[in-house]
């Protein structure tokens, strides 16, 4: 039986929506895609909303009609029976914790960074929390860095689905300031991954943020 | 086969700490609590930071010395193979999904106020963050309220974990500086949590911080 399949609403330049595409493409599982720009308010419209009541990307969509979000949440159900998620209870409650930290510890600060200096006008007042998610972002790097002291990987002792969302921000942290050189180990697990059988590079981003990034970086 | 027992480290008025001791009080699961002093550095001391890279409570410690951290990955783990967790891999998504809201959606401002107001001096630069926290935790409520208007629980038909992550909170969201009658179906839902198998209040902060909470709230 092939797998059934589904629809990922999302950004292809978001980190959050990349993880679920690198995941269908790593497991060759059929997927559409349907391309929103949630930068410019296309998740706050009424028939958006109505699917997804926080207003967010990715979503995901069964040919039957449910619905799931939460970028985390789409890859443990898209990796349920795989090898990218661990089938022992409590490695794959390590892999759930890195998720979670993720989430909570990483996203915030070093995707947050990120929006800001590509996606809001150079005189933007969201600029003045720069140095305060720079400091965060810079704890959760400092906290991977560690891990990889004693592990190869995120999700047990095989990449998996926590690799791929802490690959997500991780891999374009400097477009949110931060110096991933101070980071020997990141930047080999980083390698790791790119290396990884399936590998899809998250598309670049449009001239104008691009302009905007060469400007916060000058 | 009686359960494995183990032990948690925590701070008992923190709402992410008492998760695992409601969830393990209405498992009728042995345990053991090593109160954890997290908002004076207790979580910040070499040993705890040898064990918890990143420095937080809850943290779940096996007899055998392996460690869990980040809350509702620990509670993902003690109900795996409990109603509390959905059998269902599309039911157990949906209430993953509901974990992953809470961790980005509604904590870092529902709880994070309740913090500003509870533990930290009365005049804190912090409280300025307050009007932002209070727009945003807003938001997650009025999704949570909009929720209970299709469904009685957050996890699949039944209260389980996604329940209890929710309450965690969300009982407390006034501490915060939310008013909650204006989410009737999210104040049911609080009564029909308080009413399940085995439910055990979270303990009251001390004077200091209830003195604190009602200087905020003057």
């Amino acid at each position: 039986m092939s797998p059934e399949s589904v629809t990922v609403h999302g950004m292809s330049t978001s980190g959050n929506c990349h993880k679920v595409r690198l995941l269908l493409e790593q497991l060759g599982r059929p997927y559409a895609w349907i391309e929103v720009d949630s930068a410019n308010g296309a998740t706050r419209t009424p028939a958006y909303l109505a699917k997804n009541l926080n207003g967010k990307v990715p979503m995901l969509e069964r040919a039957g009609g449910g619905v799931l979000v939460e970028s985390d949440a789409i890859l443990c159900w898209l990796a349920e029976g795989t090898p990218m998620l661990p089938a022992d209870t409590w490695q794959r409650a390590q892999a759930l914790s890195w998720l979670f930290f993720e989430q909570y510890s990483h996203e915030p600060y070093i995707a947050v960074a990120r929006f800001i200096r590509g996606w809001t006008p150079v005189d933007s007042p969201r600029r003045a929390d720069l140095p305060r998610l720079i400091e965060r972002g810079g704890q959760a790097l400092s906290v991977m860095e560690k891990h990889l002291q004693r592990a190869a990987w995120f999700t047990g002792d095989t990449y998996g689905v926590a690799d791929i969302a802490l690959f997500a921000y991780t891999h374009c942290a400097e477009d949110g300031g931060f110096d991933l050189s101070a980071y020997p180990r990141i930047t080999d697990w980083l390698a790791r991954v790119r290396a990884t059988p399936g590998f899809v590079p998250m598309p670049g981003v449009s001239d104008e943020v691009a302009a905007r990034l060469a400007f916060s970086r000058a």
